[in-house]
């Protein structure tokens, strides 16, 4: 285990044109991506992180000057589930995001101004497109995985299907190939509640005020769907959060300070539009792709871990079975594991140390197979 | 049967003043009802029905001209649950409210305008005080049942800590002695909503536009709430509204246009100010009153029946058998039954046959018991 942090700077990878899934042309595109660990000789040692909803491509190790690491350093560092002893790990910001990958608050070249609404409707698998194409600009022919929790396991699966040569293994965790209408509804909530607020101003907010009254409120839907009944009880109780001070409709209750307060810290680090165009990519996702199993998953040959867990009812493990089913259909080597958790949607992000053995497990059966043909190969 | 619709007009009872549970003295107060069949010789069939959330006085039969009968017609009615040649039902708008009875929206006698935020806060036992002072009014000593779904369960339960000789027996179904930090996240999701919205102008919008597009959101997150992932599935499936016309943002699935739909006609039946108030009545109720099993229930003689349904995730199961276990800790006669149901907390209003038979059943065996209490007493 490392004792001083470890720094890491974000980088950036621009082409010059994205046909989209609409048929629509983007470009330039940037793309922030950060790396962790070594690429070996072979190039065979390579795993893609895919992030969620309000994620980046910070995803482990320090920037400079900041006390808090990124979004999965529990997981990615020496001795962890993706070993950077091992592993050569990259994470990008995803297509739309706003944290240095080209999204509707990037500059629109043919005005000079932030595209906001111009910007057009992308997918999941138009931010994998360009994930491949930041691939390919590493000198990366194939991944050892794919993985990641929530709408980075809509990406795995994306991965699956659109480039199944280029991936080893996928790990989809938390995950569904189609959101429920629940689902949907709960993203449509936010979208409504950024656009109820008069700052969104159809999106052209970016020389004014932000619509933060509306994303705040989009977060704390969102936040209550990633929390479960049981870990909000364990975590917050009925416990109020001060002496009822006589103002009316404060935070009463300690539940409702934390999702202000959270509300209030993420407005300052995300955008709402981004907030409307990724939560849009996530409900239009097919992860079959509008096609039968076999036609969607016959060509893959890699291998996939789905994991889900007890107490996540935004991203239930029926849904997760569900691309087991598919995969199994399909013939894909396939394991599935539901996790014992309590932490709900965020257990993904918590419940490091089940998703540790898991996957080291996991990638040690790739990579011992990975050399078995390799050797027969010689 | 009744074949062509029964007309009923809602009624207005107003006394000088109700003191608060907060020690607030708050009048005169108006309480909206409307009563259904006939009360018989002894007083002794009445049954009061005790509203949700954003329900009101209009329970059942028609209003004149009106297509739609009251919220719980299914329920009450000749050979229905409630059996109006049977009893006498009763049922009031709350306190708070903003269908009749004195709320926020009624004007303040003290300035000649809406109250808005110089509403006192109130309590689920400050509305049961003023539905006792209902009955007082009409000369009825002991009702034979309370009985209301959700928040209507709350008053129910609040009938049996405050009034336990006034009632023969209550029946709070889908409901909860205490709001788990879950529940109270949903309502402060739906109250931010509101007051994010600048029109809400803390609570000072009746000579102006009401705040429509944060209202319509808390209600769509309420919404969701009330239906469940099956529901939901099985009622919109991934249909597409209609075919997407290039606008972005627009409601794509099925699922977005009738929730948009339902919040824009909501916000034309509902005060947001109400929403506030009733709300917060909600998460601040105890149902044991802050004190011991033993203390809160017992005086209490009247007959429980629990009821609760498989799939309501915003009142789950288990916060029933919290209110079985405790009467029945409290030696109180309490029957309960989970209702295999998938239509999650909406179920009090739609599982009519399930109802209708335990209900009925009950009933029966209460006035069973009575006609034999008065006898012995002979």
């Amino acid at each position: 285990m490392t004792t001083k942090p470890v720094i890491v700077q974000t980088q950036y990878f621009t082409f010059d044109e994205l046909r989209l899934e609409n048929g629509e042309k983007l470009g330039p595109v940037t793309i922030a991506f950060e790396t962790y660990g070594q690429l070996d000789a072979r190039k065979a040692n390579a795993v893609l992180i895919l992030h969620a909803l309000t994620g980046d491509a910070h995803a482990a190790f320090h920037h400079e000057g900041e006390k808090a690491p990124g979004w999965w350093d529990s997981m990615i560092g020496e001795g962890k589930a993706f070993d950077t002893n091992k592993y050569f790990v990259i994470c990008s910001n995803v297509l739309g995001g706003c944290k240095g990958s080209t999204g509707p608050s990037s500059i629109n070249p043919k005005t000079g101004k932030p595209y906001a609404l111009d910007f057009p409707l992308i997918t999941i698998n138009d931010m994998v497109h360009c994930q491949k194409k930041l691939i390919d600009h590493l000198g990366i022919e194939q991944l050892l995985t794919v993985v990641g929790g929530s709408m980075g396991g809509q990406q795995a699966l994306s991965w699956l299907v659109n480039y199944p040569k280029s991936i080893r293994s996928a790990i989809p965790i938390a995950t569904t190939a189609r959101h429920s209408p629940q689902q949907i509804a709960f993203n449509e909530a936010g979208r409504l509640a950024i656009m109820a607020d008069p700052l969104w101003n159809s999106g052209h907010y970016y020389e004014g005020k932000p619509p933060d009254k509306g994303l705040a409120v989009a977060r704390m839907v969102g936040h209550i769907t990633y929390m479960s009944d049981v870990s909000m009880a364990e975590k917050f109780g009925r416990q109020k959060k001060w002496p009822s001070m006589g103002e009316k409709f404060t935070a009463d209750f300690e539940v409702e300070g934390y999702l202000r307060y959270r509300g209030d810290n993420f407005v300052k680090r995300f955008d709402a539009n981004s907030y409307l165009y990724i939560t849009k990519a996530m409900d239009h996702f097919d992860g079959f792709a509008g096609k039968s199993v076999q036609d969607a998953f016959g060509h893959v040959v890699a291998k996939v871990l789905v994991i889900a867990f007890k107490s996540d009812w935004l991203y239930p493990a029926y849904q997760s079975k569900e691309i087991v089913k598919a995969c199994k259909i399909a013939g894909l080597e396939t394991s599935y594991c539901e996790v014992d958790s309590t932490y709900g949607h965020d257990a993904f992000l918590l419940e490091i140390e089940e998703e540790t053995h898991l996957i080291q497990h996991f990638l040690k059966k790739i990579l011992h197979d990975c050399e078995v043909s390799n050797g027969h190969k010689k």
